[in-house]
């Protein structure tokens, strides 16, 4: 009887450890991460002190080699401790959600190096995701807490095993945003062809543990950043944060966002295919595996070096927490007409002597994390590509919105013919919804980003501006996902055709020879 | 060439359609409606100025008169234009999209019929839901769309068919809640088993057209209830709409509303039973089509008698419209702390010379609501069960708010040490979502409640509630749509087993004899 009684409560039990267990290692992920970025501050201001033309130099030297050290301590965690802890994650889901076993990948020693290996690499303060990796460690204790003894039951099916794994996927993805319901559908998309329905609150029951665990013990760590509200709280005020008339922007907004992100996936999978087809960086990278980390990173820190290009884009501050300020209510520049930033944001974008227009900070942004965040990614250490994405696509909303708001002295005219303000803030939350959407071929991230800003209101406008990215993006390119997947040449079903119903056209008249000279005797 | 172009956008101009349109009728419907209940009220408030001892008789006569005449008309449609435009839509959705063809069900005379019929049940002021209903005549729509000439390709097509009906019932879902990410995932977790995720933004992209048009047209009809805002706005304050302690009681109230739900289950099952096999039942209301929709229409019309228990239960009110009264911020009992509601909201519970409480009139509004949404469920015409249990959990979830805030002086301590209001609205929100959910064993009517109320400050305590909730209903009833489908009798692929993993540890020993004696010699 004891044993008929455990079979019925042994997936909730599982899945509450899971839970909270995971929710547990992304707390203590993000409390290293906020410690040792400011440790990286403390030892900056420290040097920034000195009277002497030694103050460049040194700055610059303790700037970049903090950068440099973590990130070399991150390569060597892949290196020496899990080969297969470089990279995202999502990919290699995707392939083993579809059924294909790829050994070793979800052990204890690759979880627990990637886990120490990501801490690393997102304390350096790169553009750097941790939703792919956490998805993958999330995923590796499922598959190891599924291996105790009193959970043979799991274990010991298949199908019901690769549920838990889905579960655990989804975690990852919930602690990543805070964000249990988008958590739980961006997990689904990313890594199912076909969902079983009956797993979905496998997985809303698991998120939804993590989302407690994280609502308790988050506030007790006493970070500014880390509150009991989302991380991104917006406050657009309700039924005003957009006008009808600006719908048709949001669709531009989303053209662009679905050029650059078909730009950013030809882009990484050139990168990667020059660094490995050219002989130079043959004979010097792949003999070296430290060199590349090692070089980038460098160039990273110096680009974010707060006297040099990092003056025009917060280089001092976390890449994550930029986005507060690219989705502040105010405007950034100096408009007729609604609220305006005070200096405590502008001062981040507009250079040291703040006399440079974010105008001109704005595209160098842009232009500097797209490139930086490909090069991040291509580096064998444990990195995501969608929240670098996030900051790029928020930093282009904000630019459009900025640019409308100067344009139109900063209101548009409601329906009803009474000003309202152009918030430039809710572009940028369409923005970087959309960048995510479109690089990943998902529709969900809508739905993190109301999560992440605790705010519906600008619910059109998001859904609007994510569906023509993913739209434009999928015409042209395959997502970044699917990317990777062929470019490490995973064992992969491929998918059904995803957009396009040409296939549905296709007859079978089409691939054989009329007239039928031969039919098996079995056909029917 | 002209062909592959159209192939290549057809999809997009036959959603973009379906999506237009279907929002459109949604639009006339509840124009309709709205401008019947006004004529309703203005005929009730003519006859209420009789200062004669006539005048009870005559209110009660002409309120009791309108509501028996709507739902007549109603069961006319059904009886003359469509029979299978009664009930739901969301069982036999489901089978039709399982593959089962169900010859009529999707016919522009069904269509038609529901529609006419929805239009006067809704307008009779009812407990009745039209989420089921539309979806029903969205996925009629759909359906009789594809067989235009344009679209052959996507008739002719079995699977791509089927596709474009699930968009249509994610639109219908979506018009209803205003919702379109949460009707979306609704529309899943009722219809499929394995959701194809390739036909994710299909739904999303005809959802989104939905929710544009009813944001450009509904403000333009200009009715107070109808605005750019989510129809049931809150403003519960962010960050402090709940606090951790009591995240036990939402739990709490999960297991309540999962209880209420079995009932509702239950006492549903056992009437439809009841009326098709007790002798008189048969003798009656078999033989004359019209004589039990009278019946409970009258008897249905003299509840909600402002004079009678309607005093009680804002009776004079839409019952949709009392929703906002639940979800308001404010306290409707004194209690020493915290906001607490006027005269506006309390009037209507409180009966006719404002001296009942509400602990008496709260649960006289979930007992009668209860029984009443299954009698109305029951009769020959078009109506939904969604929305009247969206009622019953709200009142419930309000009752238990303020129960806790009279018990403790409208106050929780935070974990700060700081007092921290009760707010009995977030109650009953929870209680709202959970209540659908457990019934239709579903949980992204979460999603929907953060859509409906445009806020997601109470993201956890909602998932809390719907979870607890749909873990014990799950465990003693199957959802009312699996109900409604075996009383019915509606051809069915059955579920997989949805949720116990017991079925995971059947072996083929248990069903086969030992030792084997025979294998078939292609056995591998």
């Amino acid at each position: 009887i004891a044993r008929r009684t455990w079979i019925h409560i042994e997936d909730w039990v599982y899945l509450t450890i899971l839970g909270i267990v995971c929710a547990g290692m992304a707390v203590l992920l993000e409390y290293i991460i906020s410690r040792l970025n400011q440790v990286h501050l403390l030892a900056y201001g420290e040097v920034d002190k000195i009277e002497t033309g030694w103050r460049i130099p040194a700055t610059y030297g303790v700037w970049v080699g903090y950068v440099v050290l973590l990130i070399m301590g991150s390569a060597a965690c892949t290196k020496f401790i899990a080969p297969l802890a470089s990279g995202s994650g999502f990919p290699e889901m995707k392939c083993v959600l579809r059924g294909t076993i790829l050994k070793e990948y979800l052990t204890i020693r690759t979880m627990l190096g990637k886990f120490l290996g990501l801490t690393l690499s997102m304390s350096s303060g790169i553009p750097n995701g941790r939703e792919g990796p956490l998805v993958h460690i999330f995923a590796a204790f499922a598959m190891q807490l599924s291996r105790l003894a009193a959970f043979t039951g799991i274990y010991s099916n298949e199908s019901r095993c690769s549920e838990m794994l889905a579960a655990g996927a989804a975690v990852g993805v919930a602690a990543t945003f805070s964000a249990p319901v988008g958590g739980v559908l961006l997990s689904i998309e990313l890594t199912s062809v076909l969902f079983a329905v009956r797993n979905y609150w496998r997985c809303f029951y698991a998120a939804t543990w993590a989302a407690l665990v994280m609502l308790i013990v988050l506030p007790a760590i006493n970070d500014p950043y880390l509150d009991i509200q989302p991380q991104y709280q917006t406050h657009f005020p309700t039924g005003k944060a957009f006008a009808a008339q600006e719908l048709p922007l949001f669709a531009l907004l989303g053209l662009f966002i679905g050029i650059i992100s078909v730009l950013f996936i030809k882009f990484h999978r050139h990168l990667v295919l020059f660094l490995r087809r050219n002989w130079v960086c043959k004979k010097v990278f792949q003999a070296n595996f430290f060199v590349y980390p090692l070089l980038v990173s460098a160039v990273v820190g110096s680009i974010t070096y707060p006297e040099l290009l990092g003056q025009f884009m917060a280089g001092k501050k976390k890449f994550l927490t930029t986005l507060i300020d690219f989705f502040a209510v105010c405007t950034w520049t100096d408009v007729d007409f609604g609220p305006i930033c005070n200096s405590t944001i502008t001062d981040n974008y507009n250079g040291l002597h703040h006399n440079v227009s974010i105008f001109v900070s704005l595209p160098v942004f842009i232009v500097v994390h797209f490139f930086l965040s490909i090069f991040c990614h291509t580096m064998p250490i444990p990195s995501g590509i969608i929240i670098s994405s996030l900051g790029i696509g928020a930093a282009t909303g904000r630019l459009m919105g900025e640019i409308l708001a100067v344009i139109n002295g900063g209101y548009v005219w409601s329906g009803s013919g009474i000003a309202q303000a152009i918030y430039p803030g809710v572009y940028a939350v369409a923005g970087s919804a959309a960048m995510v959407g479109s690089v990943t071929h998902t529709i969900s991230t809508a739905v993190i980003m109301f999560e992440m800003t605790g705010q519906l209101v600008h619910l059109l406008p998001v859904l609007i501006t994510v569906i023509v990215a993913n739209t434009v993006c999928s015409f042209f390119e395959i997502s970044i996902i699917d990317s990777i997947i062929k470019l490490r040449s995973l064992p992969y079903l491929p998918d059904l055709s995803s957009g396009s119903s040409v296939f549905h056209l296709i007859t079978v008249g089409q691939f054989m020879v009329t007239p039928v000279h031969f039919i098996h005797k079995q056909s029917t």
